[in-house]
C-alpha cells in the first residue's frame, strides 16, 4: 500500500484513537463472559435509548448483521427482495441462501434504493405453494452507490410494506454516513424498520456491528441465533466498548459527517473536469464516477481505488474518517493532471 | 461481579496488555482489507512456521473455528465421529447442523478423549445409502475436562484415522494449555491432524482464533468459505495483531503455562480436603471436582464458577493468565473454610 | 431374490391389488395437478375424518414424511428428542439436519420406547443460548423394534410434552400395525400428538405416505415447505388413490393385522427353539432374536433378513400383508432345521 | 375440472395405460427394495445404453430431479447460472436455495435459452472471496417458454462451458418433447451435459423422473445425496416399471412427438386470427399467445390454462400425449369464436 491516503473503502482506515482506548479502559479485571457484563449492558442501553430498541445483539461483521437480522424475520419458504446491487445479493459470498437457505429476490434499481414500485414487481406468485413467499424487503442505507434514502422515502416505503405485510430489514453499514448526511437522528431512521444494523467497522472501529431489533416478538429467538450464527463473542466487553466510544459526543456522527464532506469536497472538485462524470449524487461518504478507461489505470499505478463497474468505466472512491482536505486536495490534482494529459508521460 | 478472581472461564479475564499495545501500534495509516495487509501476512508466516500449515485463517470465535475447519473436511452426507462432551455437539446451539448441514456423531467418553475404540464403535454402515457417512473426526486439545491426549495418543489416533480413510480436525480452542501441559511445540500436535484451531481468546487475546489448515489440497474452497461463513474481518489487521502479540516471546505458552500452574497449585490443595473429589486429572487450566451440593452453593454466594453436571455435583473450576497464586489461595481458603463447616454459619 | 418369501422387509412386497386396480380406476380423464383434484379431496377427507387432522399431506417416502412434519414444528435452533435407535437418526442419511438444520438429540432407549424419565434426560440446558433448545418429541409407532406404545404410555407422553412445552411427532410408517396390534382407531393415536404421519408403503401402497396435522395453528406453512422439501406431486390423484385403496373396507387394518398375526406366529414357533431368544417382545410385524451367528450365516444362503446388531448376534425377521401361514411354517422349519443342527451338512 | 380437454398442463393427463400395466406386471412376488432388484436394473440398463449414462437415479418430481443433479456439480459457496425463467428458479419454492444452500445466478433470456454470452454476463467477480463463485449453468431443454435448444446450440453452449470450467446440468422434465421435436436422439442431447433429467411424468407416468450422470467421476455421492434428499423410493421397481413401459418400442418418443403435433396444429390454427400472436415459436408441446385480457377470461370459463404473464396478456396452452384432434380443434374454435365476437354475448 502506499504512503497515499487510500480512497479504496472506507475500511482501510485504522480504528480511531477513542475507541482503542476504551479498549483498553475496558480491559479492568474480570467480567462475565457472552455479554454478561456491565460495558455490555451499557452500550446496549445507549442504543436502546437512542433508537427505541427493544433488543441490541453486537456482531462481528456486516454480512453477519445483514444474516442475524433477515433470520428473524423470515421462515425458510420465505424469501426477500433487495436491490440486484444490495451487499446482501452481490458481495456475501450466498451466506444468507446458505445460513438461512432463504432465496433472495433482487429488483434491478439504477441508484440503489427501492421504491414501492420496484418491490411490487417482486410480489407475484402469493399464495402459490411452487414459489417462494416474499415476506421481508432489506434496503441498505447508505445504499451501496453512496445514495441515501429520504426520511419521506423511508415512510413511504414503510407504509407499503405495511400494506403489504412484508417486514422491512436496513443494512446500517453506513449508517452513520445517511443520519449524518440527512441531518437526523438514529430514532427517524430506527423507527422506520422492524430491524437494522448499526455499523462501527466503516466508521471508526476496530471491528464492530450492531443488530437493532425495534419489535418486541422478534426478540425471543435472537439470542439463539445469534450463538449459532457464530456471532456471539466471549469477550463481549470489547465490541461494546467500541459502541461506546463511538456513541461518546456523537463521535459516530462526526465520524461519518467528515468523511461525507471530504467525499462532497471530491465530488465537487472533480464534477467540472473533461471526460469525467458523476454517475450517481454524492450524498454519503463515496463518490463514482465514470472515467476514461486509460485515466483509470493511469490512476490506479498511485492510488488505491476500486473499479466498481468495468464495462461503464465506473469507478467508487470512498472517503473515510480520517480522509483529510489535504488527501483528498492531493487526489484532485492527480486526477485533473490524468484528465489534462500532464500525467500522460507515465506508464 | 464480585472482586474476587473468578474460577468461571478463562474468557472471564481481560485481554492481555501485550495484546492490547499490539493493537494500538497495529492501528497506523491505512492498510488493506481483507486480510491483504503487511500484519495479516505476517502472523499467518510466524503461524505457517510455527506448525507447518499451508493456510492459515483467522477468525472471530471458537464456535466459528470449528465450524470453518470441518467445512473443509466433509460433504453434507458426511459425518464428524465426536465425543459427546464436545463443545462441537454441546455448546455450539446446533450451529455445524445448521450450517453445514453435516450430522455429528458422539460418543460417550469418560474423560473427553476420543480413542480408536471409540471412534471404531461409530463406524458402522460404511457404504450404506441410508447412513450417514463417517468422514472426519473432531477431536478437542485440550479437552472440555481439562485433559489432554499425548502426543503418543494423538499419533496412535491418526494412525487408526488414516487406516480408515477418516480425516483428522483439532479444536484447538486450548491449544496453549495442551502444548504447555506437554511441553511441546505447536509442530508436535499440528502434525497430527488435517486441520485445527489455535484459540487466542482464552489465552489473553480480545477475540481471535486461527485456523490452519495442513494439508495444501484442502486450501482452495476455504477463503470462500471463510466469507460465507461470516468470518471475514474486513480490519483483518486487528485479528492479526492479536495473534503477533501472543506469538511474540512465547507469551501463548507463558499465559498458558502459568494458567496450568495454577490449576494445577489449586487442584493439589484441594485434593486432600474431606468430601471433595478430582473427577478429572489436572491436565491444563480447569479443576474438575466432586463436591456436597450444599457446600458449592455456599461457595458460589462469593465466587464465580459453574456446576459442570449438577445430578453428580461435579464444578469446573478455570484459571486463566492473570489467576495469581494469591487468588488461588483465597479460594483455597473458602473451600477449605466450607467443607470443614467453618462457613457452615452463612446462607 | 429367491422364491421364498422374504422376510427382509415389508417393503419387498409387492403393491396389493387393490391398490393397483384403484391406480387404474383414477386414469380417467384430466385432473388439476398438485392436489386440486376430487381424488385427493376424498382421500383428505376420508383421513381427516379417522383422525380428526386439520391438514393432510400426501408425500412419497417415510423419511420424507419425517422431515417434513418434524419441519411445522421447530425453528432452527430448535432441537427434536428422539431414541437413538429411531429411523430419522440412523437410517435417512442425516436428510433432518441436511434439510431442516435441526439437531437431534437421541437417548439411548432398550425397546426403541421413549419415555418422560427419558426425555427429561434430555432438557438440560434450556434458556441457554449456547444449548439447541428442545422443542419437539419424536416417537415411532410401532417402533423399529416391533413394540408398540399403549394408549396409556402416549397419552401419559403426551402429559410430560405438554407440560415442558414440546410438541410431539408422530413417525407412524408402520402405524397401522400398531393399531391393528392394539385394536384401536386412528384417532386413538392421532389424538395424542401435534403432528403424525401414516404409512402406506409397508402396508401395501406403491409408495405413499400422508402426514397429519392435527394443530390447525401448524398448517398454513405446511404447502410450502412441502413443495420447497420436493414432495408436492403433480400427478397427486395417484398418491391418493392408494390410500383411498388402502381405508376402503379397512384393508390398511387388515392388511397390518394379517401381518402381525404372522410376526405372532413366527415368534411362537422359534420362541422355545434352543439357542434362540427373542430379543424384543413381538407386538407388530417383526420379530428380533438373538441367534448364534453360525447359524445366521447359514440360514441367510436361503432366506432374505437383516441382521441388525451384528456384535448381538441379534436378527430381524419382518411379515407382510401377503406373508402366509405357510411361508412362517416353511420358515420355522429352516430354523428349527437349522438350529438342531439338521441343516448342519449344508454351507 | 369440466370434461373439456385441459389445456392447463401436461400433467393434468392421467398415466398412459402401458404405463399403468406395466405398474401391474410389476405387482409379481417380493423384490429387494431401494432399487437392488431387476426392474430397476433393466430400465437403469436401458438408459445407459440409450444415453452412454454412467449413473441413474429414478426420483420422483421434477424439483427433486433439479436439486440432486444440482448437488452433485457445485459445492456451497458455488453458484449455478440459470435463465430468470427457469423452473428452478421461479417454481421451486426455493428448494434450491434451502436443501443445497446454493445461490442461482439468473439471467435474463427473451426465449428461455441461455447463449454464451448471456452466461458471460455473470462470470464477474471469479476468485473474488466476496462473490459466489459460478461453477455450473443449468438449461432447460425444452424450456419454459416451450423452445429449444437445437443440437448446434447444445454443442457451442457445452464447448463454452468447458473452457470456462462450469459443469452444465440440463433440466429434461420435457426432455422427450425436445428429442421429438428435434428428431434426435438421447445421446444426442446427453452428450452435450454432464448430468441430465428425464421426465417421465409429463409424458405419461404416474411420477416418475431419472437423473442421469454422465461422467463417471460424479457418481460417487449420488446414492447418499438421494437418500438425504428424500427421494430414495422403497418400492423402486414401480418407478422403473414406468420408465420400462415409456421406453418400450419408444413410446416416450412417440407420446412427445404427438403432444408436440397437437401444438403444432393449435398455434397453426391460431396464428392467422386476429389480435392473436405467437408469443413464442412453437417448438414442442406448448403455445405461448398474447391475447385481449378480456377474450382470456372468456376463454376460462370453459377452458382450462394458465395466464403466463398478466401484464403482458401471455397464456400458455399445453398440449398431452393424449390431446386430440378433435380437442385441438374444438379449442381453436372455441379461440375463434371468442375473437371474432361470436362468444360476445357470454359472461
Amino acid at each position: 500500500m502506499t504512503s497515499r491516503k487510500s480512497f479504496g473503502s472506507d475500511n482501510h482506515a485504522p480504528a480511531h484513537e477513542s475507541v482503542l482506548r476504551m479498549l483498553t479502559d475496558a480491559s479492568v479485571g474480570d467480567a462475565h463472559a457472552y455479554g454478561d457484563d456491565p460495558l455490555t449492558e451499557r452500550a446496549s442501553a445507549e442504543l436502546r435509548d437512542l433508537s427505541g430498541a427493544q433488543e441490541v445483539l453486537f456482531v462481528f461483521t456486516g454480512t453477519a448483521a445483514n444474516v442475524l437480522g433477515i433470520s428473524l424475520l423470515v421462515r425458510p419458504f420465505e424469501g426477500v427482495i433487495c436491490a440486484e446491487s444490495a451487499h446482501l445479493n452481490i458481495d456475501e459470498c450466498g451466506a444468507a441462501e446458505r445460513v438461512l437457505g432463504t432465496k433472495l429476490l433482487p429488483v434491478p434499481v439504477p441508484d440503489g434504493k427501492l421504491t414501492p414500485r420496484a418491490i411490487a414487481s417482486r410480489l407475484g406468485g402469493r399464495h402459490d405453494e411452487h414459489r417462494v413467499q416474499p415476506a421481508a424487503v432489506a434496503i441498505t442505507q447508505a445504499t451501496e452507490l453512496g445514495t441515501c434514502y429520504s426520511i419521506e422515502e423511508l415512510a413511504e416505503l414503510a407504509r407499503f410494506c405495511r400494506q403489504e405485510g412484508l417486514r422491512v430489514y436496513m443494512d446500517g453499514a453506513r449508517l452513520a454516513n445517511a443520519a449524518a448526511s440527512l441531518g437526523c437522528e438514529l430514532r427517524d431512521l430506527s423507527s422506520q424498520v422492524d430491524i437494522l444494523s448499526v455499523g462501527g467497522t466503516k466508521n471508526g472501529a476496530v471491528g464492530a456491528e450492531a443488530v437493532l431489533v425495534m419489535d418486541a416478538q422478534l426478540t425471543a429467538s435472537a439470542p439463539y441465533l445469534r450463538k449459532q450464527q457464530m456471532q456471539l463473542a466471549s469477550k463481549m466487553r470489547y465490541l461494546a466498548a467500541q459502541f461506546i466510544a463511538l456513541l461518546s459526543d456523537d463521535l459516530w456522527l462526526r465520524n461519518a459527517g467528515h468523511a461525507n464532506e471530504m467525499a462532497a469536497r471530491l465530488g465537487e472538485e472533480i464534477a467540472g473536469l473533461p471526460g469525467v462524470e458523476l454517475w450517481q449524487p454524492v450524498q454519503s461518504n463515496a463518490v463514482f464516477a465514470t472515467l476514461d478507461p486509460v485515466l483509470i489505470e493511469e490512476l490506479q499505478q498511485d492510488w488505491s481505488f476500486h473499479v466498481w463497474d468495468e464495462a461503464a468505466h465506473v469507478v467508487r472512491w470512498m472517503t473515510a474518517y480520517d480522509t483529510t482536505e489535504a488527501d483528498v486536495d492531493q487526489f484532485v490534482l492527480a486526477i485533473r493532471q490524468a484528465v489534462t494529459g500532464a500525467g500522460a508521460g507515465r506508464g
